[in-house]
């Protein structure tokens, strides 16, 4: 210990970074900003033809792993194909009805953006497809605008040029390299809105399930209630029954697999094997004609083109790209949410950036397509998951699948019941009540817990845009409120040691006499600078009223830890100058222990530097605790309760 | 040495707090959201009768320290508020102007409201009056809706009833203790803005300077400068020199009383000397019939009621309720800050949210007897100061001397030429260009720097509400910015000792062999948690790579320092599950250091704790160290450079 033994006397100085240029120091924080994942890393010391490669395969993965790829690859990624395209054509058909637009142009968005996401893409294990979420909006926003069923062709151009939006927004998006605009979408308050969309769209299934023809527009559960209740007279048994009997057949089927992993495949091809049932009885009963409506003429052939469907000069322009943001955030929101999930799994890393580039352009292909729109959707990447894919030609296969669908099985759909579907989005959208991940928030957090309520109710009692509008308003209030009220702890000396430590947390910390030390648990912004002058003075305050009462030692030195404190604005700089004021006034002594870099150099700058004296930054908060002491002892003479020995070095 | 000496062998454990039942935890953290500054804590251990009077004496702080008032007191308060009302009736008369309304209101202004502040306010050196920022926020949202050269009875009534919602506003603020959303408009979003704003009304004091008539409404730079020079040949000589003149003379005493601080007094009544000498040359050379406008005749008599002018069933009802938040948060921010500033040279607290209920009163009752918006200006509060008032009766002297003009002196107004109040605005809205807390700004922190000039610029080239607009967007991003990429740094040790810091800030800072020290320099939240993943392993990724290359011992631990981080939220504990994951993929071992009480419970909530094992969970860095190190010892033999002794307890 020799060489750390007389810190008291000598303590070791801060010192003052050398100051970067100020351009030097604007593209580091840029590059912070936008490049956090510095994906250029791989282009350093490369000759340029190999650079131009390297790009080349950055934007196009495909190129990169292509190469690589295997036959036992092939026969994998064959499989877990054929197994998501089993679930891509029922769900495909039933999401379409839920946007209110033709079934078969669910079969078409199956085709072409998954081909386009596997030239693209990152992700290994995305099964790429149309999510439950994004249609229910679809129809609810541009519903309003354009009624679906007196105006469908112009229904559907919206539908397109909203997804054209969509795409375009999520790849600028990511050229633009504000991938982290998703990340303000917390957990909680994706888990909120996911369960209260599943909510309406399950109460919705209720139309099919019962038979009506009639159902209202809106999504809310006050309306949708009373369009059930209101036309009791109407509800069909015959339907009711078959519903009953497909969900209770897809909802035993999901349990047996949960249960035994290893027949994943059961649920997966469950769907598909409904359809085919219900078709099959309703063609050997001729149900039709009493009363359980069925998907009827679907036409053959591969995506017709839609560029010039596109409706640029539409009067609901504004609605479609309103609609097409909000759709594509949710999608990019779900999908790179999924992809990162499953990645995490298998130890590779996602780009969001390159993702949102990759989603963006399948989605405009996709527009042009006759598509809409495509993300990664939990469930049916699940089951990619566990069939095995080894890579995105397992879309690739998917896509073929519904190709030869699309040729020469449509007319097998003409006797699919709507009710199959019905019970096909409610078993998918039961899935999506995660209640145990509201459970989970409750226990670790309970504000969590009441964003993901206010986004549910939000979504369930008002509409997906409210609900939508809710959790986001949350979210940024809470960021607002973390950052106005950040924590100022009164540190004591852990007995024996020269740790300082939170009194709150270890009550055997014991207070240092005369001595208060603050540590300042977050970055000093404008929003909190104000807060924490008066934070502090009231801790000041309350101390010398403390001591006073307890007849104890006077306070004479105040010391603030700012290790934690990694900025600082000019609003923070005015705060610890008043501070010094302050603490000068009360004839106190201040010490700062633990500047961080960005601190020192803007207290060195404002000359603060010089009004609190450079000898009063120490290191480390022991330092500034012996220091104060020795002052201390030099003025007077108590006994100090300190273990001198164990502050050379500490916390 | 003898009790910390062994730490590499048993290490102190991380205790988990008991966790608070969760209604107590939230009283608590409602407590520091909306009653940091603890306003109930007089009122503790105090009978009933004496709480009452606390809690009067709470609201009405005149009952508070008039007791004490003495004679000596009212001398000073006397001089001030003569001093503060030569200033007032000229800069009433101008303000009124500015906001496009009769020059008597400006009157009327400062004679009811600065008698409400009196009563409730708690700051002994605000001088209460109009501030030219709203007069011009006040005539460019309103005059949009009712013109006042058109309609002037409703443009008044407007004007009143915004002024009645500013105060609902800035009261409801006050008594919802909400005053902490002022703290989000940051110093220098407010230096900007006021810059701004100042130069919009010195550039619209040309109309005046060169008496021209008609004059555009809009009030940005080109709109302006086209009705200046489209209109060369309206320019009258008379008047420019007369301002010229007055201008001239302002600025002189301004300048002399600012490099003799003593003479405060002759730039406190320059103004009114002004006003004298403008009139008496007006009347002596009947000036007003050779192009030189003036004031004209001014009814005498005190503030007439105007309760019954507010006009709530008005049709532009939403646009005075907008324009009444927006000037009250104006008022708000510069008066809190002002009262502020000066409590702090005299060394007393001002309760912010109570402050905001005096604002709000004052202007309730304000509008109710025909004044328009009063707030805290910081030149009239500086020359207060500087006259020597010990409290608010100063305001109470000034609006007796306001009320005695009123009463008798309006008739000697009749000849006050335009121009003079126009050389008046002028003088006081150069001193709000701060230039030098621009250039302060610039030096400090370059990005508040650019975002006083994007509050400027919009202001000056679009309009006072886009620079508002414009300043609390930006400053709200930098928040969002600041919580989205917080910095994770890497620590190593410094020499001889068993200090570890920032390598960056201290170069001689060294690694320790086959551990990697991270340390997370933020509270840990949704919108940073895939920011933050993303960033450590790209740390650990490096680190292993420059180890390969380097041909030194490879990586063993990874150790995260969770010093700073003072709360998480369940987005960051996933991160950490997601951190140990991908840790225990690449074969290392993690070990956290001093997590702070609310990180520890919820790891111990959310059983992370297990899986990172709490013998893995460290008091300090150095014993972590230690740990880490003896590990790679039992395991292999490799050299270790760590100084063992200085390990015991360290940062």
């Amino acid at each position: 210990m020799e060489t750390t033994g007389d810190y008291g006397q000598c303590p070791r100085r801060v010192p003052v970074p050398p100051s970067k240029p100020f351009l030097k120091s604007l593209q580091t924080s840029l590059k912070e900003t936008f490049f956090p994942d510095d994906p250029f890393r791989q282009f350093k010391n490369q000759p340029t033809s190999r650079k131009f490669l390297l790009g080349f395969q950055y934007f196009v993965p495909i190129l990169e792993w292509a190469p690589r790829y295997t036959f036992d690859f092939f026969k994998a990624d064959l499989i877990a194909g054929i197994t998501i395209a089993s679930l891509a054509v029922p769900q495909g058909i039933s999401y379409a009805s839920l946007a209110s637009i033709p079934p078969i142009i669910g079969l078409y968005s199956s085709f072409v953006p998954p081909l386009i996401y596997a030239m693209l893409g990152s992700s290994k294990d995305l099964a790429v497809g149309t999510i439950a979420v994004a249609s229910l909006l679809v129809s609810s926003m541009l519903g309003k605008e354009v009624s679906p069923t007196e105006n469908p062709k112009q229904y559907v151009q919206l539908v397109f040029t909203a997804t054209f939006f969509a795409g375009v927004f999520q790849a600028a998006l990511g050229i633009l390299r504000l991938g982290f605009i998703v990340d303000f979408l917390s957990h909680a308050t994706i888990v909120g809105f996911m369960g209260g969309a599943a909510t309406i769209v399950c109460l919705q299934q209720l139309k099919g399930m019962l038979g009506l023809v009639h159902f209202t527009h809106k999504t809310d559960l006050v309306s949708v209630m009373r369009s059930v209740f209101g036309q009791i007279h109407q509800w069909r048994w015959e339907s009711a029954v078959l519903g009953c009997c497909f969900l209770f057949f897809l909802l035993l089927t999901r349990y047996f697999s949960k249960r035994k992993p290893a027949f994943f495949w059961i649920n997966a091809i469950a769907p598909l094997i409904s359809v085919i049932l219900g078709s099959l009885l309703v063609y050997l009963t001729h149900a039709e004609k009493h009363g359980v409506q069925v998907i009827g003429h679907l036409k053959k052939g591969l995506n017709p083109p839609s560029l010039s469907e596109l409706a640029f000069g539409s009067p609901h322009l504004m609605a479609a790209t309103k609609t097409g943001i909000v759709i594509g955030v949710i999608g990019l929101a779900e999908g790179i949410a999924v992809g990162r999930t499953f990645a995490m799994f298998k130890n590779y890393h996602i780009d969001g950036n390159k993702e949102m580039i990759a989603f963006g352009m399948m989605n405009i292909a996709g527009s042009c397509a006759s598509c809409f729109l495509n993300a990664g959707p939990f469930s049916r990447t699940a089951v990619n998951f566990n069939a095995g894919s080894k890579s995105a030609v397992s879309n690739i296969v998917m896509a073929t699948a519904v190709m030869f669908t699309l040729l020469f099985l449509t007319p097998l759909f003409r006797y699919t019941p709507l009710v199959v579907l019905s019970s096909i989005i409610t078993t998918a959208m039961l899935g999506l009540l995660d209640y145990e991940a509201a459970l989970h928030l409750w226990k670790i957090d309970k504000f969590d817990f009441f964003i993901c309520w206010g986004a549910y109710l939000g979504v369930v009692l008002g509409s997906v845009e409210t609900g939508l509008v809710i959790a986001i308003t949350v979210s940024l209030l809470r960021i607002l409120l973390f950052v106005a009220r950040p924590k100022t702890i009164v540190l004591g000396n852990l007995p024996n040691s020269g740790i300082f430590r939170s009194m709150d947390q270890y009550p055997i910390a014991n207070n240092v006499p005369g001595i208060l030390i603050l540590q300042i648990d977050a970055p000093v912004y404008f929003a909190n600078a104000s807060y924490l002058r008066e934070r502090i003075s009231r801790l000041i305050y309350e101390e010398e009223d403390r001591l006073k009462s307890a007849g104890e030692t006077s306070l004479h030195c105040v010391i603030l830890d700012l290790s934690a404190v990694a900025s600082i604005d000019t609003s923070g700089i005015s705060m610890l100058e008043e501070v010094k004021k302050n603490v000068d006034r009360r004839d106190l002594k201040l010490a700062l222990a633990n500047p961080q870099s960005e601190v020192i150099k803007k207290l060195d700058k404002s000359k603060l530097i010089d009004k609190i004296g450079q000898e009063w930054i120490y290191l480390t908060v022991g330092e500034a605790v012996a220091a104060c002491n020795f002052m201390l002892h030099t003025c007077k003479s108590n006994p100090v309760a300190v273990d001198y020995n164990a502050l050379d070095n500490n916390v």
